[in-house]
């Protein structure tokens, strides 16, 4: 068995108790179900497994949080369906059916080309300049992750990524089998005092960040750290990753740039998504890169799977030209906004003493630390018997650390739910004795 | 610059005749955009290249395929885009954009579980017999062939295919830095004297074959080559790759088996796809495999793009469930049967003495052999020229082989045309002096 199927037998994933609806449940449903092998027939695929294969790790937070449905949703990369603008994409979708180019199934491992110059267009508004020449459409931000672990990063390799950080880049980059390593995260954004000292130390071939809205924790990377981040790259010829996933939503305050914009030596990877400000039933997202390297993407893309779904594409790019696209993100801003609020609310009101948060000035959630000493793994558990779910802090963290922690998305619950859901915690925190088994 | 760019650059298509709609077009698009790199500013993209994206290869002869439109096309790959069932696709992705579930964003990366389910049931119809724990859906065959690679095989570790093969097969297992081997192929199919050959002298690590309609041949595999080589599997442990692509078009004669159907051991993994038998702007396909290496697959999966994009695929599953997927390729087996009676009739009636073709007995291709001492690649250059374009027969072959050989597909042309087409072709070939330039 792999490290991540022991992952899975240790949450106790195996178990009927998990739900439909996330990946580690289909998962276990697959290794359980009426078609589950008898080993003494066929092959032990197990020991078959390439290297690579064996180097995909799920985090355990992750299994962990992959429970039955909550009536209190506070999991990550959720958006709220009622928002959605079912009628404009259903539009979309008709429009896009009666292309002849789509129908020709057009191909083009970069993309729709109506999307990559609706996407550059787009860009714009984030004070970012580029033509679609610069724009390959790949399947979501992760997949652009992919591309570029296995493009740019040899096996034993170093990419640094942010720590708090987003465990999808850690999951790419290590089925890419890179040397991952972790740097800070403080008010501020990336320590660039750490990654000068890791840059003169070793070769590190990509360094992974979050500058607008930092995952998990919501702080904006200050321009001051934006400058010395730029300068370290250029000292040591390192390339970075700017995954703006959520950029299009910021609660007040002044817009922040894009790294790109400031980016005169191109050492800047740009990764958007729609799957966020969308939905993340459509799998499509974007990189903007130097041409030279997108033609090289694009060859290992073509390997991969040729292109990102056509017909999806294209109503996208109808979606952006009609202008709908932009009035959903100004809906969903006023959505979640509100929620951000109430969220913000409840918990000043009912956290105990000792818990602290970040005001997120973007994106779709918090990120909260738990009083000193508190036993972040049981929390999750009586949480979820109390109906409340949300993303362990340890989902995170490249080490052990991160138990203190958690995620609270507010996209997908009402203010009322948000209130009440936060309520149920507090009050588990609260509990004599502490909340430990 | 890597080989494939230097292939590109050698088949002339940095210049400017290349057209749109291909893949090549589209990088040499990329190369030389307005946004083309100065080579003195920023990153040297080349230099930071990891081995695997360096083994990443196209075969000249599809750079070379990639040319402008052309009046008598007869490329690979395309199917009929009149025939295609457009309103039931603007119903079915209408009916999709209803689904709470789908809206919801539900996560599975083995598939959204209708789809799989009407897979399974599908499948009966060819003779499998499966639960939908067996199906995981993917981003074309492609995809499928792209996962095995990265799941199972090693780099360095030996793969044998068809000689001549599906092209897509050798860029997938190239890309996975696999050592590839070709097993030929007669009028029953894959030569298994020579497998067995192969699978004493060393130890290999998937077979892949296209035993329905054998890519490009469109021979079928004889009941007495299956056994043999699943008598191989087994003696040798060794697992089968199925790329059963085209098995929705036959023209008569029994029905062909899969080979997974007389698989007691399980040891082959069989892929099918939504791209041929609808189009291939649609990028959904399937693989039927024991569910303990499924959910191995599902975690590289989820690692590099989290899922197939699950409006397309609740789309295809109403498509499957209201029967008008079936209703679709009842109607497309007759318009293709008509043309390739017609591209026979037409090769019979002009093809100069000493060219022969396979019948085939399913798919949409035939595969021809020129007079002995014919200049294939010259005929290629000629053959455009004149409004005909087909691809060259050494896209199909690991070595230099296949010159002397060309796949017409018939999907697209009308009887009429696919006349024309072949009567222009015939022409080229029997002018005095031959046709090399």
């Amino acid at each position: 068995m792999t490290q991540a199927y022991h992952g899975l037998t240790e949450a106790g994933l195996l178990h009927s108790r998990v739900g439909r609806g996330t990946f580690v449940a289909a998962l276990a449903a697959g290794a359980q179900g009426p078609g589950a092998v008898d080993p003494a027939r066929g092959f032990a695929w197990g020991g078959l497994l390439a290297r690579r294969a064996r180097a995909v790790r799920l985090p355990a937070a992750l299994a962990a949080d992959a429970l039955a449905s909550a009536a209190y949703d506070f999991r990550g990369g959720q958006v709220d369906p009622a928002s959605l603008p079912v009628a404009d994409l259903k539009r979309a979708f008709r429009v896009a059916l009666e292309s002849s180019a789509l129908l020709a199934s057009h191909r083009d491992p970069l993309g729709w080309p109506p999307l990559r110059e609706a996407v550059a267009r787009a860009l714009l508004a984030r004070g970012i300049r580029c033509g679609p020449e610069q724009v390959a459409i790949v399947n979501g931000a992760q997949h652009g992750l992919d591309l570029l672990g296995r493009v740019l990063v040899d096996p034993g390799e170093t990419v640094v990524m942010e720590q708090p950080g987003y465990f999808g880049a850690a999951i790419a980059f290590g089925a890419a089998e890179t040397h991952l390593l972790g740097v800070g995260v403080d008010a501020e954004g990336l320590r660039t005092d750490e990654l000068a000292r890791i840059l003169r130390a070793r070769r590190v071939k990509l360094v992974f960040t979050t500058p607008a809205v930092q995952s998990p924790t919501g702080v904006v990377m200050s321009p001051r750290r934006r400058r010395e981040l730029l300068a370290l790259a250029d000292e040591y010829q390192v390339p970075i990753v700017e995954d703006d996933y959520d950029s299009e939503l910021r609660y007040g305050g002044p817009p922040v740039p894009s790294l790109l914009n400031e980016d005169a030596a191109r050492r800047v990877i740009y990764l958007g998504t729609f799957t966020k400000a969308l939905f993340g039933a459509i799998r499509v997202g974007y990189m903007v890169a130097p041409p030279d390297l997108l033609w090289r993407l694009a060859l290992t893309r073509w390997a991969s799977d040729m292109q990102t779904d056509l017909v999806t594409q294209a109503a996208l790019a109808e979606l952006l030209e009609s202008g709908a696209f932009e009035r959903h993100v100004r809906r969903v801003r006023m959505v979640y906004s509100a929620r951000r609020t109430a969220l913000l609310a409840a918990l000043a009101r009912h956290m105990p003493e000792g818990t602290s948060w970040i005001q997120p000035a973007g994106g779709n959630a918090v990120w909260l630390t738990l009083p000193a000493g508190s036993d972040g793994p049981a929390l999750h558990d009586r949480a979820a018997a109390a109906g409340v779910a949300y993303t362990r802090g340890d989902a995170f963290f490249l080490d052990a650390a991160g138990a203190g922690n958690l995620q609270l998305c507010f996209a997908r619950l009402e203010p009322s739910q948000i209130e009440e859901g936060i309520r149920r915690l507090a009050a588990l925190l609260a509990l004599p004795g502490g909340f430990d088994a």
